[in-house]
């Protein structure tokens, strides 16, 4: 029984600790968020201890492995102070806005052995991870392209906007990582436009995008093409193509039920998509958290290193450096 | 070079003589209708006789084979006069509404060896056909159940209703053809039902019906449905589905475009369909004329012969009597 | 917290467990099987008590409520000692496969106005539910026309069938239900169709059949279709549509991922259909077990009613008979 | 009655002899290809005459416009011949390989006020022009994001390659100009990346790629990414999707029939693609036909100009340019 602490009792925290309360080889130990109403509220109604100090749950001898949802800017610190104690980590992305903090980390983390996952939650949907596995079975031959569209049902507030690191460290880095994942060979080249499409105004103030475009390439020359836009007036719009010698690989947006109407006006039109990332990738989430705990309780490796988070991360940063110089960046 | 006349210049005859310039081992040689600006019309546009007397235009030495698009109740007049001179003829559907008549007429093409074929459009769609091709080599196994929904855009007029024979032996008799023929084995037994849903004051006055449906089964027990409607509010509705031992094949309707729209609304809403028999069958009609040409220059056997007509108007009636008497019919 | 025995360790009793534990306003009290071994693997996974004697769990104080999963000759002596004690039940369809016994059951159950539901899960489906809430608010006009799909991935075990009362009373007793249910009015008149294509042998040792298609008609003359087979080699196929007079309302299968396929053989191939029921209907039973509690909780009229059930069976002996007698039974 | 030459009796020009003796507008009066016997062979089928001399065809008195499907390098002289003499010209992407020579003779034309159309087909696609029009029509508001595929079935011959200009004159520009119309604003920046994953040593021996992508934005920021193959498997895949304020339009590939197919290892499986452009874009090449003897009956304004020509060939220059600097191109 892997006893584990979930630090911070936000959005992300509480899916992450309903997800530890049903998986039966782990225990909710604790969860510890400096708001103290937060943390007892998502404590009490799953059984666990509520804390206010993240730093005592980590150093609880109950405590085998911590979950971190809390703000970016206190993951490094967080999760240091776990693997420093042997313990293992579950880290929301990114490590750090700071690519040298992140470096320095993840090269420390190495060093120590110290089993960290990066949460990048897209591996682990059901289709995605079909799509990996067929590709990896030899479906479509090489990979040549990978198409990614990814766009929110609508702009975040700009209090989030502000601390978000821009939407290519904030948005795209999701993209980017599962891009690099599916092509299953580095990119080391890349260029990326950015617009201000929904909100020049509010996203001029923080030198920021709203509507943004990626291309990468690897060494052998697959190609990755990644499109973004903060708001799509019809939802939660998630979708990957991959193209290979040997054929193509699709998926469609999830929908809560496959209704469809006909009348004079249309015909076969689909009910909304699933509205945003909680309902998408709830599935992604649980399956995810217990590809942790297994990794941890079958001493296996994890699906997902810090190296991964900080490559994703070193993509992001391209992109940025890209849309700046106007010129494709090595990576 | 085979010698043409198409005798009826309204909507299906303007259709077939269309098709026959079009084909290179055919030449329309004349168009007859009593409404000699009809004649005029169709047969000038296409470089072929006006004439106003369909017998005349049979009895022609440069008319190898004539086209019965007149009204039913002269089908079997036409087509005897045609078969006695030993002429070949695509008649459409039905023979004739009595199916006494129908099967006396049947009787003597086959005494005299009469090269007849009967317009079974849908057997020469694309998609049906494929389907027929699909089953015969196997791809689904045997086959068990034929399902086919045929739904019509708008209710006809009134004076089209009243001397249609009623949507049994309208309507439902082309799903009956397509039924038996994607069956690959003779119905045995009819049971059906029939509605007014759509006007029910107007189709009380002939003892007809608007909505409908028919289940039919084979001696082995293969089992076909068909369900018909006079009104369908988003367009002509022309499904089928083919369910076997091995797998089951389907077909979509078709559009005009394949665009789709998502919005605030709801999500990849596709257009209208194609509108009516017109546009949905105009390759059918097309390759229907060609098939009858290409077994007339390559002396093949008749694709549909008259017998299938019979076959279908026999089963058509079935549907009548089982509506009326509440019973299975054997047919 | 309305304290809860559910009854029957089996395939049915472990899914009504399973969401028992999972409803924040249930306590799941008791299991009881004459299988000590089941009850008690399932009751321990649980936290449960494990009994063999299915009456002493009704008889119990803590328990308000009773889940009948047993075998159905035990249903109807279960139901009314739990009705008789004035405690909730929601019983497996059907009540009986005896048609006087079960009105007589449903009879005393309305005159002790007992709180009974009956399990037609399928009502609780999120597309089957949506496609309901669309039919009421008016989306397609009125109702002319429901079309079910409902095909097994495999014959049962001969055992099985042998006890299951035939395919009407087994199988198509929910597509009947979920007919009646869609059609919104009480359908009047039956006529059925059975055939043996996937098991002749073994089917006709108990007069049964594989293969099956029901017609229904209402007083005012709205028609419902229902296919049945217990064999597609593709999959559980269960598919519905309703057509309206101001349009029509349709639904897909589903499956584990949305994932496709294209190659030098086939484009957008899709992966295999939700394997059987249990999968298919996995939501569908939680949110009937949500709905049953809810009921219970807050004194509401059950969602279905043992009436509901009766009359589904009705429906199925009329489909027997209209089998037997080759008519249009009235039902 | 509009007379009409089409010079070069290939594959293209195939197309357009048989579209301007269908359109009843137009006279077909001429097909010249210096290979007598490909122009005996068309002209002959079609009732026209056959001329060995494109410049000859051109000067007759009973010639209003040309057709130029003849090779890359002959269009200019051929189109400012006519030109000069006041006839109208539809001619074949691109003017000229060499933008300098393209944009002398764009400007000449111009100044004479020449009626010369650039034949972009796509644009005349019903699905494509369709989109277009609900683009205009603010079916979903501004637009943000193009997505466009295009993968060719296969490699085109050596010999093809060598003289094509490369794949973004040869193939993008097809892409590029369609992005830009449904852009409906101008390209300002562009940055392409090319790879050879198909034959790369055959492809290295023209310093030319099979494997591209493209991405370009306008002044207001709206972007549009082009991929492109040389080689899918599965088929012509030719996909445009436009993402918009209020909505998103997108449409699918075409196949020869709708057929669909489920057994025990996929389900619901579609057939082939239309196999290449001469089949896929078959009612464009006539629609375009039509647009052209439209514009010059009811003397209106020619839907494509070849400053459209010009400024696709720009795009493509400008896709060159991007892949040898690694740098977005100002266009």
């Amino acid at each position: 029984m892997v006893g584990i602490a979930v630090l911070g009792a936000g959005r992300i925290g509480k899916i992450h600790a309903a997800n530890v309360a049903a998986n039966p080889s782990a225990r909710l130990i604790a969860v510890a968020d400096p708001y103290a109403s937060a943390a007892q509220s998502l404590a009490g109604s799953l059984g666990a201890d509520a804390m206010t100090d993240c730093e005592a749950a980590i150093d609880r001898n109950d405590v085998d492995a911590i979950i971190i949802g809390t703000p970016t800017d206190t993951h490094i610190q967080l999760m240091m102070r776990a693997v420093r104690q042997g313990k293992a980590v579950l880290c929301e992305k990114p490590i750090d806005l700071d690519i040298l903090k992140s470096q320095a980390a993840v090269d420390e983390i190495e060093g120590l052995k110290g089993r960290v996952m990066l949460a990048f939650n897209r591996r682990f949907d059901t289709t995605f991870a079909a799509m990996k596995l067929a590709i990896d079975a030899g479906a479509i031959g090489d990979v040549r392209q990978v198409i990614i569209t990814s766009r929110d049902p609508g702009l975040a507030p700009e209090e989030y906007i502000r601390h978000s690191g821009g939407i290519f460290r904030d948005m795209t880095i999701h993209d980017l990582d599962l891009g690099r994942w599916l092509l299953g060979e580095e990119p080391v080249e890349l260029i990326a436009m950015g617009s201000r499409l929904v909100d020049a105004a509010m996203l001029s103030k923080y030198d920021d995008y709203d509507t943004a475009m990626v291309q990468m390439k690897t060494a052998s020359g697959t190609q990755c093409h990644v499109n973004n836009c903060r708001h799509a007036v019809y939802g939660y719009d998630q979708r990957v193509e991959v193209f290979g010698s040997k054929g193509m690989l699709a998926q469609d947006n999830q929908r809560a039920s496959s209704l469809r109407i006909s009348n004079h006006e249309f015909t076969d039109a689909h009910g909304p998509l699933l509205n945003f990332f909680l309902e998408r990738y709830q599935q992604a989430y649980k399956s995810e958290l217990d590809a942790f705990i297994d990794a941890l309780v079958k001493e296996k490796a994890m699906p997902v290193t810090p190296r991964d988070g900080l490559r994703a991360l070193q993509l992001a940063e391209g992109a940025v450096e890209s849309v700046r110089s106007g010129r494709a960046v090595p990576v």
